[in-house]
């Protein structure tokens, strides 16, 4: 059996993170243990080994980097991929089916993670993502892993990129990236994957609604949920409509035709075809020697962006800016004062301290 | 007749800076003078202000703020209307019909900007916009003033965004400002502007390449150009397919669903119905109370992205950052190093001088 200790209690499938708000000893393994846990594809240990990487302690910062630096020379095997959708679109449903029929008939090993800067620490969501997933969850060559909790959507799409490189240290062939749909994190999600699957659903009309403006424009593929019994005409109506719309648009800057397919997550119809789409691309992206180059600008784009959120947070904390910031919009938006002289002012004070 | 100077000479419609190179006394008017002959809808006072207002001599600064500033309560009155569309698609032709039919058909005055930020200050640009124009170009009742040159998207943005407040403080009800295409140039002008129009071509097939990804989903409103003699059919379909396309997309944040129609540039047929169109979405916007929240959103948002921009210019200067960055970033894409301890690694060279 596995260890299991009171801090650290780890499911088959699912990671539960203590209740919130106990005061309790954490325990840390050495870095030598971690990494070999990770490598060695140790499930509680890579559970481990991610808390400490997700943690927000500054005791942890200097671990978990370690541990990161140490499996970096074993990441970016995996397919990553990205899912969004509207709610009701079966997100879940469907991560569940791809995630089942990639380890028992594939015999691969699958992570899913999550991006929701909604989320709280605490038991409700943990069972509720293991609800969601009950087949997965109990899978041995699965491994669901809830959005970290806590921080700005910056920093849990960081911690969670960094939680899909442990994934793929660890022996993920694939791992599934589901956006909450909330703020930014679409864009987010696909900054951190090769390919990005937007699920509708059959009727194509108000039903999708849900999708924010901007997100179609960023899908590699499109797939119609729900393609059975009696919906199954409207689904490939839907399915014809987003071709036709998609052919409209000009091919993504890999060449890639975005492609638009129909699944049932519940019978799990579709489910390997649309599979094998994704595959389909990862190979398109491998051939032309696009994999390794958007991998390379999406860490460059990342870092930039890491840094930019830095300095902008160090500009709204300074306390000159907080107390004069407030007045000085006020006066652009009222007329009183262009945009241009406040922007100079405001660099004046965060720079100079004039006042 | 108006006043002349061999600095600022100009001509009827457009204003023509001087050669470049050649070094020459500025003449400057005094701030009453600049916001009076502005107010007054004098458009060589206009031009003139424009040109201290676009200046990047620092002696320039203050009275350019000063003019900005005396101008603001005078501003907002207009429709504002960005036009993109990929080359070929005549939106030079379609702006000198819509211009032409405001100031002959309606008798309003009408001021087209460009964002260009390749724009090189030379006679040549000038020229190539007058002889694209070349009724506007005459047209007492318009302005057309080429995009300023020099600088990065940035700054040519914020100078277009100032001389367009200029543009409604001299009275001109409508303000188009074109799009070249160039980076991120469609979303800056997307970003300045009431109602953004996408110029399409019939076919909507290949021709419809040039449009780069995510350009229709910020539209309000497509034009199939061209709809005459036998590409009539053909724009009519590429409308049809285009609604239905734009069908499946969700509805603007303000409500609005994108609308597309067909026209001629050339032989002006459609030409109202387009502008009718635009005065439909702004009185939309109005109606709802948006106008008012997006300008201010927008104004903001500049405000935010001008911070940003200038703390990252200050950031990518400074020498420690400068020597250390190639070596720091190279060690991140060849994996030996984690991007997040590379930002946190910036970051202290940059605060503390830590190296």
């Amino acid at each position: 059996m596995e260890p299991k200790d009171s801090a650290l209690s780890v499911q088959p499938g699912v990671e539960v993170p203590p209740p919130p708000r106990i005061r309790r000893k954490r325990r840390r393994l050495s870095l030598k243990e971690y990494v070999d846990g990770v490598l060695g594809g140790d499930r509680t240990v890579l559970a481990q080994a991610i808390t400490v990487v997700e943690s927000l302690r500054s005791a942890d910062t200097a671990l978990g980097q370690d541990i990161l630096e140490a499996c970096l020379p074993h990441t970016g095997r995996s397919i990553r991929v990205g899912i969004t959708g509207p709610p009701g679109a079966g997100k879940s449903t469907l991560i569940e089916a791809l995630g089942t029929y990639l380890t028992k008939e594939r015999g691969q090993k699958v992570a899913v993670l999550a991006v929701d800067p909604t989320s709280k620490l605490s038991h409700g969501s943990i069972l509720g993502d293991k609800t969601r997933m009950e087949a997965l969850a109990t899978d041995p060559n699965a491994f669901i892993r809830p959005s970290p909790s806590g921080g700005s959507l910056g920093g849990v799409a960081r911690r969670t990129r960094e939680t899909l490189l442990l994934c793929e240290a660890a022996g993920y062939g694939s791992v599934i990236v589901e956006t909450v749909g909330v703020g930014q994190s679409e864009t987010t999600v696909r900054a951190m994957v090769d390919t990005f699957l937007l699920l509708g659903l059959p009727g194509a009309g108000d039903e999708l609604q849900g999708i924010k403006r901007g997100i179609i424009e960023l899908t590699d593929l499109i797939a119609i949920n729900k393609a059975d019994g009696p919906d199954r005409a409207r689904a490939d109506l839907a399915r014809h409509q987003f071709e036709s719309a998609l052919h409209l648009f000009p091919p993504t800057v890999t060449g890639w035709i975005p492609r638009v397919v129909t699944c049932s997550a519940r019978t799990r119809d579709g489910v390997p075809r649309l599979w094998s789409v994704v595959e389909e691309h990862h190979q398109h992206l491998r051939n032309s020697g696009m994999l390794e180059a958007m991998r390379r600008e999406q860490v460059k784009q990342w870092m930039e962006d890491m840094l930019h959120h830095e300095m902008a947070a160090r500009f709204a904390k300074h306390p000159v800016v907080r107390e004069r910031l407030p007045g000085i919009e006020r006066d652009v938006l009222e007329g009183r004062l262009s945009s241009f002289r406040a922007v100079g002012m405001l660099l004046d004070l965060y720079y100079e301290g004039k006042s």
